[in-house]
């Protein structure tokens, strides 16, 4: 007998595919927020993952595309004012410039998305791919990874000023900004797939696509870890940093 | 021996494919806006019409999906901000919904989208189809038919209202806002196209798309005219108005 569970303990089941697979939890970023990293890979993680960046409002206007209510364009709407936002120097993206540069980066390098790793690419390819493809559920689903966002970013922005002397405060402007978005987003999601996820078939698919877009988060740090830290074999084409 | 042809040129031929293909000129909208239609046909029209209409924001949500330039992205994000507007009752969407309302249609009927005709949905769904699978020049070229708007709308509210004693001037809101929006949308988009088609192929390319976006609308119009003008044929699950 196939029952579908009650929306909290969907959530419940939700939280708890972030706290085993959330990315904050990779080594990568354990080694990030501890100081243990040298400037040269902090420059290879921020160029990398600006690439991801780059990518969201374009999953966000997918998901957008795919929406029949006005009410829920709206609201999502309101992610690509975050990410583009309303004038040249403005949105996550440029705040996301801010910190390359600062971290000594060519900006047109970081821009031009070259360099970055070929694992990165396809794992930010493929969660753009997802929302395009699945189910408009599954593709609001995908997008709940913010939910483990705010306590982990507190605590990453912590670290990297308590140990990196090339890290300003200024240079984390992105990661303020996220702490305020992304739990009003993580609502909007988390009460969106409570609401309309009211088979088993559909809530098994809502906890799959959230798996998905952790595996896809953890694949980037992955190739990060294998590029930069161990074995520190950096694929050809990819950044190589200059204190190497 | 194949050359591009100037800027000037592409726009001079892109004029003139709306000169000969603009749905405007279509029998049924003659009929409309010379006031040979009864009400129940004017009524046929607005509840198609807006099925088309409710598929705008999904056509630019794709449009802005596909595009990698912030720049772009901010412009094109206003036409989600015309179409949906930042509350209840703004918007494109809600202004047509005064309009069919208007007209006596029941809101839900309308919103539901039953009732429309298959070959409007096919031909509308064709349109999205189009701009999420094409080119993004291509896509952005599928827009143009705007680019002929504005003298066609404020002829067709001149005579809906001269014509029409169940047609009042605030139901047409719709048309002007539009008549507004489109200029500065049309403007855009003509200026991109201009600059990125570069190549005989991708001009070639820019002229298919606008012919296969008048081709969408006019098919539109072909089939109000079959069901609700002449021959008359409604098919099977379609509008049917009262005063039949």
């Amino acid at each position: 007998l196939n029952l579908p569970v009650a929306p909290e303990e969907l959530e419940r089941r939700l939280r708890e595919i972030g706290r085993e697979r959330s990315h904050h939890r990779h080594p990568f970023h354990r080694l990030l927020q501890e100081g243990r990293l040298g400037r040269g890979q902090v420059q290879a993680w921020a160029l990398n993952r600006f690439y991801y960046q780059s990518l969201i409002p374009l999953k966000d206007a997918a998901i957008l595309s795919r929406a029949r209510d006005v009410e829920f364009r709206r609201a999502w709407r309101q992610r690509l004012v975050d990410q583009d936002g309303d004038t040249e120097g403005e949105g996550a993206i440029a705040r996301w410039l801010l910190l390359t540069e600062s971290l000594g980066l060519d900006r047109e390098l970081v821009v031009s998305c070259q360099g970055v790793l070929p694992a990165v690419r396809f794992a930010a390819e493929a969660n753009l791919r997802f929302v395009r493809e699945r189910s408009l559920l599954e593709a609001v689903a995908s997008s709940l990874t913010e939910l483990f966002a705010p306590g982990a970013l507190a605590e990453r922005v912590a670290g990297m000023l308590a140990h990196y002397d090339f890290v300003r405060q200024e240079a984390l402007a992105y990661f303020q900004a996220r702490m305020e978005q992304a739990p009003r987003e993580s609502a909007f999601a988390l009460g969106f797939v409570k609401r309309e996820a009211r088979t088993p078939e559909q809530q098994e698919a809502v906890m799959g696509a959230l798996i998905f877009k952790c595996d896809t988060l953890w694949a980037q740090l992955d190739a990060l870890f294998h590029a930069y830290v161990q074995p520190g074999q950096i694929p050809a084409g990819a950044f190589v940093p200059e204190d190497r």
